[in-house]
């Protein structure tokens, strides 16, 4: 048995059809169908090779969606199923945030299409406790993208406490910041986007802000002062820090969901001074994914995808590089 | 009426007896006989003007402990009562922070001793809404430094969840760090004491800590990777974040309660993986005092304290600048 797939065969190299041969259908495996895999910035670092990380040939993609079609002897899920697969393959489940429930933040963890062959294919194999029924309320297309992009901004809006009335802002109004604005707006939340680019206005009000201002404007930021209960930032980029962190209320926390290069550069007095926290989030457990697509099929949120064919990857892969997708792509089977 | 007090007439001068005329007696205050009156660094800093925030004459002291002389009408504490004074002498007690619970984060208190003649004295005056009873079973000496260097390790402990079982690292062996091991070990926690004085090491096993580490050594430092919840750095020295994160345990929390020179300078993914955070936590609501208070005296913990008769108040305010107290100088009438 093979499956076919696409994959970068070097590093920043254009993907091309390849074909594998899977591993054999463990005991807690299975095996999927793929209708849908969403395209995360992530699967752009893993082609170029960003992290140092990659082993080649490498098959991307780690928002996946599709049906089971095989299950190993002790997996829960059935044939038929519609299922989500994300950013994590696995964990050790055995160590302490592991038994308590923290499997993303397992030591010994491995991810869907580091190592292993991920999500542009057609069919995949993996461990199906890190596996998830898919609620049927849910579209295809618009729920891949919440396997990853869904909980890593779900996940920390349930960790620090976001209720209704809670004032929060999200900086960068991509993939996972126009998802951020559909929840927080089911949640109850008022909500400030920040965003570079003006032409994202209208969308941001559309999508769940209750206001909206630019990101790289101190003045703007300023104006926030004192102001906000939490702040998502979902853009790796280096930002004035200093003049967010005074938008929060005392007690307030920012949070942040990438990377941005270089040195996060505090004045200690700016977190004293009104008990402010600057902290990290990655991804979310198995637990807050499920609980992300119960909270999703309630409330009826997805993501808005663009959609694209499995079979021309490499013009999707260009159009996220070019930062022209509003707001995720997903390719289809 | 004249009240007697020692106040530094001009920014880095030696204290002198000054003799003032009180504030008339307004309805929520309360007049105080002072017994004992802790020195804490921040007093120095006031004397020297560091903070840009001092008018002369200064009569420092907010560590204060005496008995009730006088109560306006609408004060709850009554005459005789014994009662403890600490940083905090108001707030507006409208603003969102003071409604909830958060006076010490109002944004237009006013503090024991800037701007208001403080504890150096034989009396004070003031608002009875910042003074709070102390439980008989506390010895004054040991009580008067709860007030400021008690509550400001105690509240973020509470705010934090430090529970039975925490695993917890406490930087620096002063003032603040050894009331610090002496609340954990009330609380059951396991607690790692960092310090950069080989001599403390044994006094830190005395007061509560299970272990012993360098405060500057990387390599012992790094000997405690992924081990601690929670990291409570009670001294405002530079010192290596990156390592000291490595120390926490995913989910775990660096938390300053004074204030480093310079800027932080944290890498991002420091923050990132392992969903570690670092903030600040400001001395203590009135709530926090009260509840360590209560704590304090069920547990018997008061600070590890030097006396000085208050007319040698300026041999003792040297011993202080000297870092030679173990570990806190109270001056007493």
């Amino acid at each position: 048995m093979t499956f076919s797939a696409f994959a970068a065969l070097a590093t920043k190299q254009a993907l091309v059809p390849f074909v594998y041969e899977p591993a054999p259908l463990a005991a807690a495996d299975v095996e999927v169908e793929i209708s849908h895999c969403g395209i995360c910035h992530s699967d752009l670092h893993l082609i170029d090779d960003d992290w140092s990380s990659s082993s080649y040939p490498l098959v991307p993609g780690h928002e996946i969606v599709g049906r089971v079609v095989a299950a190993g002897d002790d997996c829960m899920l059935a044939v038929g199923q519609r299922v989500g697969i994300g950013w994590q393959r696995s964990a050790c489940l055995e160590c302490e945030p592991c038994r308590a429930g923290h499997e993303n933040l397992c030591a010994t963890q491995q991810a869907t299409c580091v190592g292993h062959m991920g999500g542009f294919a057609r069919r995949i194999r993996t461990d199906g406790r890190f596996v998830f029924a898919l609620p049927e309320a849910l579209d295809a297309a618009a729920a891949a993208p919440l396997l990853c992009a869904g909980v890593t901004v779900f996940a920390p809006l349930r960790r620090w406490g976001i209720v209704n009335g809670s004032r929060v802002g999200v900086i960068g109004l991509g993939g996972l910041g126009h998802l951020a604005l559909r929840f927080l707006r089911a949640m109850g939340a008022h909500v400030t986007a920040f965003t570079s680019s003006p032409d994202k206005r209208d969308d941001a009000l559309r999508l769940g802000a209750d206001a909206v201002a630019s990101s790289v404007s101190p003045r703007e930021i300023r104006g926030l002062k004192n102001q906000l209960d939490f702040l998502l930032c979902t853009v790796p980029a280096r930002l004035d820090w200093v003049t967010y962190l005074q938008a929060l209320k005392p007690n307030g926390v920012l949070c942040l969901v990438g990377a941005p290069p270089g040195l996060l550069q505090i004045p200690a007095a700016q977190l004293l001074t009104g008990q402010r926290a600057i902290c990290g989030s990655d991804i979310g457990s198995p637990a807050a994914i499920r609980e992300m697509l119960a909270f999703a099929a309630e409330h009826a949120i997805g993501a808005q995808v663009e959609t694209a064919p499995m079979s021309e990857v490499n013009a999707a892969l260009q159009r996220v590089r070019d930062n022209r997708v509003r707001y995720r792509m997903v390719l289809t089977n």
